[in-house]
């Protein structure tokens, strides 16, 4: 680890929601073009809804009573892609977003409210229309730009045959940038300098693996941390992340192990293999419905990586890239609660991926990506309830965002752990048995004095420390308590 | 005509040089990508050279030395081509040409020196990798911009097969705009308006005719004028252009009729009409050799159009799209002389092609875009010191600009004009025989006073009326004198 490894403080702090600004909302405001897909209508892989930037801007009080305190965006730049993966511009916000003035607006608005915005930086490969690779299109070998790319022949296969350039996962549409180019290098450095210049707080960074070269990460974090030494970076990293998280590289990442574990334990029998897909090989020994080896799994992430790093991850349950949790969960909202409940209460960043919190169905891509539907009918507004509630949780205790994690119980599907900091506590209880109740009665001599009371933050009843042992709660089948101090 | 045609004064006073971004100037200041071609080598359909827009900030002052006191540049705008008319982003000056920041820095550096600025505006068509072409490209059917141009099937055929959009003279590089979509429109208005804003000094435009509909020049026009109604519109016209003219839609066009008329009497017999090629079709009434012909055709194109047009047009005797003038003579610097003389004393504003004046030869396209020599040893000083002198005596007398346009003589090679106003006159005599000396003997009684003496600004002698005639001037083949007023 870097002798210096600092990351910032508000992302430790932060309660992040993730938006996929094609689908969130649309503001009235903005002129669209024509052919757009009916805003409630089942995305496809091509169309587009029409979500725009202006949009976020006006339901930023929307997302402030939920909680949230930083945005994570997927792509916002000039892309002929939905879901803007497909870089055409980096120096431009798309036109259907409402261009850089709806950027400038919402971050704006955004920091006005103490809301931090992150931007998705996709900066190992292009698209076919990105000017360098277009240019590389239309003249051939005699582009100058000739060296930004690995071209093996000409004409180049860009929309017929087998390309002949090196590009992402062999899609045609995807080609990646030759990082070993000076001008590539200084080319994505001034893209992440420039919306830093323009205000955002941060970079999530996509497929960053991909660049297989530290030397470039390195170079990338000192540009950004000159920029802004308060901005974030996170990686894309969906195993081990410890290459990157020596504190020469990113603050965080999207916290991949996580989700898997979180996907195994509270999806338990429930959880759906084929929603999970390909996922699951990614770490097939965090996918267990075993409290005890969940326990272990969790507490080694924590072990795993700098203790900077560690308060600076991404903890998310679902994403653009994942079917949802709860359609994994076999659509029961009450194991997605406890997941919730388990995300809020862990160190690193909850990251909520918008409209979870309103019970948000969706398979696999491009189902995960429905349009956020703003008819307050459709909305589950007991779990919306849950989720203000838990931020809020988050937000008035510092111990569930700084304390030490311990394990004081796992074991069949109950899991209770303690938070501690400074003499604060908070003990979490979380059955995910759908059939047994818990008593709660475990030994804590060592961990909590005498006598100590506890009330529940998220429901009735509390516990207390009696001959040292904490007791008083039990807990119904698929249900959890925060034990903050205090008289139940 | 519309009642209140006015066109640009400084049109009227100007002397334009016709710069080929690429081809003119490289700053040793700007940092180019690795694969260009040797600046003097041969150029090719699709090698670039990696002139920019601070090069020629740079040699303003070679410019403002020879006369220039405006540019009209061909396209400058992002593109993945050498020419840059397969325009890739509207709002962005190419990075190649040193980006924003060198357009930004010419203009003002022009202004300064008092030389105006023109871009070319390509509003026909766009190109491949134009964002809301290659959002079709890239996403079909689907794609919200599909009626921003004329698709007749999918997938596209852009790069193989034929082309299934509506492309200019059928080339799959070069989608045409749906100008009956207004938001079309409205984005073609919005870039002629917002480099009107940037501080540039009118449009050239590319193949309007292309654009059947008047009412589409006309709210043009509208919008160029109401940001600055001083900015000047030319239109890329190589024929009769009336429909044009009428006050509604642009101010001049690049008067290729004339140009037809100065390869056929300048070149006479040595005019090579393979380098002519298609042009010769346009119009091929206007190629004479002889001086009777000729001065029908010139005057004609006087009256052909309101005289406001008239004053602004643009007169060249080749450009980026022709063989070289030079070259259409065989090479003969004796014959671009005197069809340079009469560019510069004939109405309207005369514009040289870069390079013309220190006697660059070039046939067709690309051959007619060499780069510019700036070794002076191959200059021919000679033909600048006369491109120089030309530029001066039309700055130095209004009568050359503004005054009237009376045929003298017009017979065999030799023609003699008259330009007149409020007591200024200037008689020019052009011998363009390459065997008979002409000896100036006219009749004028009717038009110089009796007595009136005249000195050849150009040369040696001059002329004087006695008896009614104007005498005194005898011209070798193959010269030419400017008389003004004065004792030789």
């Amino acid at each position: 680890m870097t002798a210096s490894f600092i990351t910032p403080e508000w992302v430790q702090d932060a309660v992040f929601y993730q938006i996929f600004p094609d689908r969130f909302a649309a503001s009235p405001i903005l002129e669209k073009p024509n052919n757009l897909e009916a805003w409630d209508a089942p995305p496809t892989p091509h169309g587009f809804k029409g979500g725009d930037l202006l949009g976020v801007a006006e339901k930023l009080d929307y997302l402030q009573d939920l909680g949230v305190n930083a945005i994570y965006f997927t792509p916002v730049f000039q892309s002929a892609s939905n879901h803007r993966y497909h870089t055409h511009d980096y120096f431009r916000v798309d036109p259907l977003l409402g261009g850089d003035a709806a950027l400038r607006r919402l971050l704006k608005e955004a920091h006005r409210r103490g809301i931090k915005i992150v931007l998705d930086g996709v900066f190992n490969h292009a698209s076919r229309g990105f000017f360098q690779f277009n240019h590389i299109l239309e003249c051939g070998a005699q582009s100058p730009y000739l060296d930004w790319f690995r071209v093996k022949g000409f004409p180049l296969n860009a929309y017929q045959g087998k390309p002949n350039y090196d590009c992402w996962w062999g899609l045609a549409a995807l080609p990646e940038f030759n990082h070993q180019n000076p001008q590539v290098r200084r080319f994505i450095f001034d893209v992440a300098r420039y919306w830093l210049e323009q205000g955002i707080d941060g970079w999530r960074l996509d497929v960053p693996f991909c660049v297989d070269d530290d030397r470039f990460w390195q170079e990338f974090r000192q540009v950004v941390k000159q920029t802004n030494p308060d901005a974030y970076i996170t990686g894309e990293i969906p195993w081990d992340a410890e290459r990157w998280l020596q504190g020469d590289q990113f603050d965080g990442v999207m916290n991949y192990l996580l989700t898997y574990a979180c996907w195994g334990f509270f999806g338990g029998e429930k959880m759906d293999k084929e929603l999970v897909g390909h996922w699951y090989e990614h770490g097939p020994q965090y996918f267990t419905p075993q409290a005890d080896r969940f326990a272990e799994n969790v507490r080694a992430l924590l072990k795993k990586y700098p203790r900077p790093a560690v308060q600076s991850q991404l903890n998310l349950l679902d994403s653009h890239d994942t079917a949802r949790f709860l359609s994994i969960a076999g659509g029961d909202k009450r194991l997605q609660r406890l997941a919730a409940l388990f995300l809020f209460t862990y160190p690193g960043a909850p990251c909520i991926y918008y409209g979870d919190e309103i019970g948000l169905e969706g398979g696999k891509d491009p189902d995960c990506r429905r349009a956020f539907p703003w008819d307050e009918n459709r909305w589950d507004n007991d779990l919306r309830d849950f989720y203000r509630t838990l931020a809020g949780l988050r937000h008035q205790h510092a111990v569930l965002r700084h304390g030490s994690f311990e394990v004081l119980y796992a074991a069949g599907q109950v899991l209770v752990y303690l938070r501690q900091q400074e003499g604060e506590a908070a003990v979490i209880v979380i059955n995910r048995s759908a059939a047994a109740s818990f008593e709660l009665d475990l030994p804590v001599t060592d961990v909590l004095p005498e006598g100590m009371a506890f009330r529940n933050a998220i429901g009735q009843g509390g516990a207390a420390v009696g001959e040292g042992r904490l007791r008083g709660l039990t807990l119904p089948p698929l249900s959890a308590a925060v034990l903050l101090p205090g008289n139940g």
